[in-house]
């Protein structure tokens, strides 16, 4: 780690001239100005990759929704809020090397989010009309020009992980997917261990438990190594 | 201050021997596993709120929702999730002298929150069906046994504050409502400052804008007050 940090900052690390993008957190869509949708994502695998990237010398442009864990030092941070928000962001970051989409973005948002707060009515119940986000992941791993070389994606699943994860990587068009189970009693949801599979062209490689720092170390060795 | 928490700790303050509590923070309404619905709210008013009611020698119970500012020392915490959590807690920490209701609970659930993550289908988007949460104000306000000698509810409004509280007031069987106007421009929600009426039996009072920490000290002195 020591070689890795005094590498990076003599601009020696595997990945030093290389640019990569890391999406992390959760992204919150407003349903009116004081309530929103979310998910129970942390952002600490994202943070920790970013930083493992960032270590391994790589210029790593950091999109990040309201996590609750800080983002690390020496990346670039762009904080957005709504799947929409985004996407623009992954937008004006690239080109990149590599591109690894680790944020729990939101599949929906709900359809013409109220500009006033929403009041309890005698006429019933609101509807939540939901809308489909944009999918930034497929949109970038299925670029006809300027694709990044490498474009990971993420996948939490509850139940038939390597299935879902498998048919995700297919559906995304993207090289690599990092799938992990993310059922309560796993306790991986906002804690400091996971336990990732890691799906490639290759087939499913499933890592032992171990914490999201090794994680993140192992995987931005993996993407060094595959950029070459 | 210091005259106050010595008196505290001399069990000396103006309310000391009484038993408050103090609900705070937003609640999380479970989608699915990962996903939920929350408010835009930090907890700071009713943290600020509990903290000052322990300074004049009351014993407080703090009944807080997922926030993002931590509890204040010297209260008894207790953390809950949802709205129907925070039902129970409420009723567990009863009778008090004084139920102050500071969280902005959610006041719809999804009916019938998915166990497993909810997945993107080819068969379109799906429903979010809502149901009423459990009115925790309304319900403590209108006990005919045991109601706490003084029961103040928080409004967050966007618009026509002071008429929308007043309806509040009534509807709800409250002694107080303390209003605020939380339109994005006013940069209370999340801010450090809050600009509050105090709507009681005797009409609207504006109080000018200062920090919560204030707000909340002006807040437990008239309860001290009116509990005599």
């Amino acid at each position: 780690r020591i070689i890795a940090a005094i590498e990076s900052m003599l601009g020696q690390g595997p990945l030093s001239g290389r640019r990569v993008l890391v999406t992390s957190g959760p992204t919150h869509e407003p349903i009116d100005p004081v309530r929103y949708i979310a998910n129970r994502s942390s952002g600490a695998q994202g943070a920790a990759l970013a930083g493992a990237l960032a270590e391994l010398g790589a210029e790593v442009i950091f999109v990040t929704g309201p996590a609750t864990v800080p983002p690390p030092a020496g990346v670039r941070v762009v904080a957005v809020e709504s799947a929409r928000d985004m996407e623009q962001a992954v937008g004006a970051a690239l080109p990149v090397d590599a591109a690894v989409f680790a944020a729990a973005v939101a599949d929906w948002r709900v359809s013409g989010a109220a500009t006033r707060k929403i009041k309890k009515s005698r006429e019933g119940l609101p509807t939540l009309e939901l809308a489909e986000n944009p999918d930034i992941l497929a949109g970038v791993a299925q670029m006809q020009t300027g694709r990044p070389r490498l474009v990971v994606g993420f996948a939490a699943e509850t139940d038939d992980m390597v299935a879902h994860a498998t048919a995700k990587r297919a559906r995304k068009g993207c090289d690599w997917i990092v799938a992990n189970d993310v059922s309560t009693e796993t306790g991986i949801m906002g804690g400091t261990e996971n336990a990732v599979t890691l799906i490639t062209g290759e087939g499913a490689e499933s890592w032992p438990r171990m914490t999201k720092t090794e994680v993140a170390r192992r995987l931005a060795e993996r993407i060094a190594r595959a950029l070459g």
